[in-house]
């Protein structure tokens, strides 16, 4: 696996049970994959030779991350590595312009975009003021390459300001994709997996809900969902897997409109943090389901432990805390035994995810009650300080 | 972690979870807990210098057999080492006579026994000759330290046989412990985890199935057993664990009589087979708990997820499977895609347990096609043949 991150560390524990070996190309022996596994490369995932110790004698190379350079991987497969997902569906999770044209070329529901190549284009007929003048202002401009968790991804309230994003991103060689500003009623994300032989399997779709453009909680399944637009989401998802030909787990970040239609925003190919509450409230948690598709074992069973679950993000918190995490762990088990908690080993820093906590509730019902002990116990875990009674929606 | 089997290889993978890293001592770097973690200390677990060396800054030193002996772990004690548990509990999990000489003094109900220390005893006035005509032939003899899975327990026939057992294992320097063989409707566990603290946690009551002296099945909770006796299992289970001083999981081995009185057979002081069904079906996996238990973290939930979970051992078979392992994984997965399947990365030698798999189940009445499935798998996974209309149980 490419990346030593957080993903890579929960895909050590799903590999440990199927009796695989995972071997890891990270970039330093502290990253949160390479502390628990004895099988690490250190090493660069731009560079050629490096990938091509970690993904000597495997079986597989998949990644943790999209950020390997496509020409990179095309010439391992020219070497004969078995890369899943292969480049040519991987481009779709690595460049946004390419994703948004492929996704209209299949029909698939996307909100209005251009994208725009260089600083020569961006006062072009194409342009951003043609743009804005179509969609009207805010607009949202995003880097093509290389973001995540919200980075790349800013929010332009004028011609002027996107005019400003733009100009800046072109001008250090990236291009950009201006898009409509959708109006929504909350973000979903319809999780699937595929193995080579074209096995799908989908995970209930579940809400996902962002401060600061970073996903701090996950509700599964999606709350008020009605069945038939689960089941198009469900559907859209498998359906974008095959035709862009995707191994392994495929997330499809959705935005609902107010009016209930459903666009895609983004694609990851693999394990995406809208699966984390998987690891305890699904038979089959995203990485080992991600494993299996990249191993092409058949998938497993995707049915939901509990009626509902919640899944909340911790991050580092703005001021260092005064307890150790693993003090803050103890009072957090103390108060809540039936807490699900997944650490990954990171140096706290504001606003990095540092875990992930899961909340298994036995009806729909308790959801409010559910969603505010996840966020009390996030918060706890970044902060080092109970909120009880302060809302954090607030 | 003292040991590099499969119950140390299990608690690197809850480890990783919490952040925690785990170093374990094993004898070669092939053992299935070396496989995985990075953190490996090879030696002996009879040498004080590689004990010493695996206990070299760690917070807790934990096991993962029972096979240190006492003298070594009071050396470490001395030295200052946070030993868990204790070697003065420990032991009762270490021989046997101290164990029920122990539980009679506390009171707990146990087959009635006789201990032979020295050859010179066997035909003694507490000799082998009295023991039978007291308590009747056919009766147990067992070594007092030193077996596992049925080693080191024989059934004697009559006086004769059991005469010549005790004799070879006292000729050989090992004490014996005589016991009436008990009438039996089944057999059960009673899994508890203690903290130093002080904080107990019991998991439901769960029936072992045993073939041959090796558990082969689990199935939790245990069918048609009152609240009272389960009640009255747990609460003995928990006491056992305060009076003894235990520090991690203790497992309980329980006769259920045909009358419904229970009897402890065994005691076992680790994360233990009749728990491997707490890695699928219990909010808390025995793993985690006993790492929460000798860190003296609060302990987690020990609800059920399911109704019903059952857990089948895979056994080396006695002939070696055409397919490999991993083939017979893929075959199950497509035949049972709710399978939750641990593998331990051991060489297959019959009767060697490999692996295990849990299955969940809606309701107890579905017990019997859970329990067939389970079997099922387990045979395949074994043997790779199917057995469909065999009767396992015949």
């Amino acid at each position: 696996m490419v990346g030593g991150g957080q993903l890579a560390r929960m895909t050590h524990q799903a590999a440990i049970a199927l009796g695989q070996t995972l071997r890891v190309l990270a970039t330093a022996a502290d990253e949160p994959a390479a502390q628990v596994t004895p099988d690490v490369v250190i090493g660069s995932h731009t560079e050629l030779d490096d990938l091509r110790r970690v993904a000597a004698g495997a079986d597989v190379l998949t990644f943790d991350h999209e950020h390997v350079p496509s020409e990179l991987l095309d010439k391992l497969v020219a070497e004969g590595v078995n890369v899943a997902p292969p480049p040519q569906a991987l481009v779709h999770a690595q460049d946004k312009l390419v994703m948004r044209r492929r996704l209209e070329a299949l029909g698939a529901p996307v909100p209005r975009y251009v994208g725009i190549a260089s600083l020569d284009d961006l006062d072009g007929p194409d342009g951003v003021a043609a743009f804005v003048a179509r969609v009207g202002a805010p607009i949202v401009v995003k880097a093509v390459r290389g973001g995540y968790d919200g980075r790349g991804v800013r929010r332009a309230r004028d011609l002027a300001h996107a005019r400003d994003i733009a100009g800046e991103y072109l001008a250090a060689g990236v291009p950009v994709l201006l898009e409509e500003r959708v109006e929504l009623r909350r973000e979903l994300s319809a999780l699937v997996a595929r193995s080579p032989f074209g096995q799908g399997a989908a995970w209930p779709v579940v809400e996902t809900v962002q401060r600061d453009g970073i996903n701090v909680l996950v509700i599964a399944p999606a709350p008020e969902l009605s069945g038939d637009v689960a089941s198009a989401a469900q559907n859209l998802a498998l359906r974008l897997a095959a035709e862009l030909g995707v191994v392994g787990v495929l997330a499809v970040e959705l935005f609902e409109t107010p009016g209930g239609d459903l666009l895609v925003n983004e694609l990851a190919m693999r394990p995406h943090n809208s699966g984390h509450w998987t690891m305890d409230g699904s038979r089959t948690g995203q990485f080992e389901q991600h494993l299996r598709a990249v191993l092409d074992y058949p998938l497993g069973s995707t049915d939901a432990i509990a009626p509902v679950t919640v899944m909340a993000n911790v991050l580092g918190a703005p001021v260092e805390p005064a307890m150790t995490v693993d003090e803050r762990l103890h009072h957090l088990f103390a108060r809540m035994p039936d807490a699900r908690v997944h650490l990954y080993g990171k140096v706290e820093r504001p606003g990095r995810k540092v875990g992930h906590a899961n909340f298994l509730g036995t009806d729909m019902a308790e959801l409010p009650a559910l969603r505010e002990r996840a966020e009390l116990a996030a918060h706890w875990l970044s902060h080092g300080q109970w909120t009880d009674g302060w809302d954090p929606h607030g």
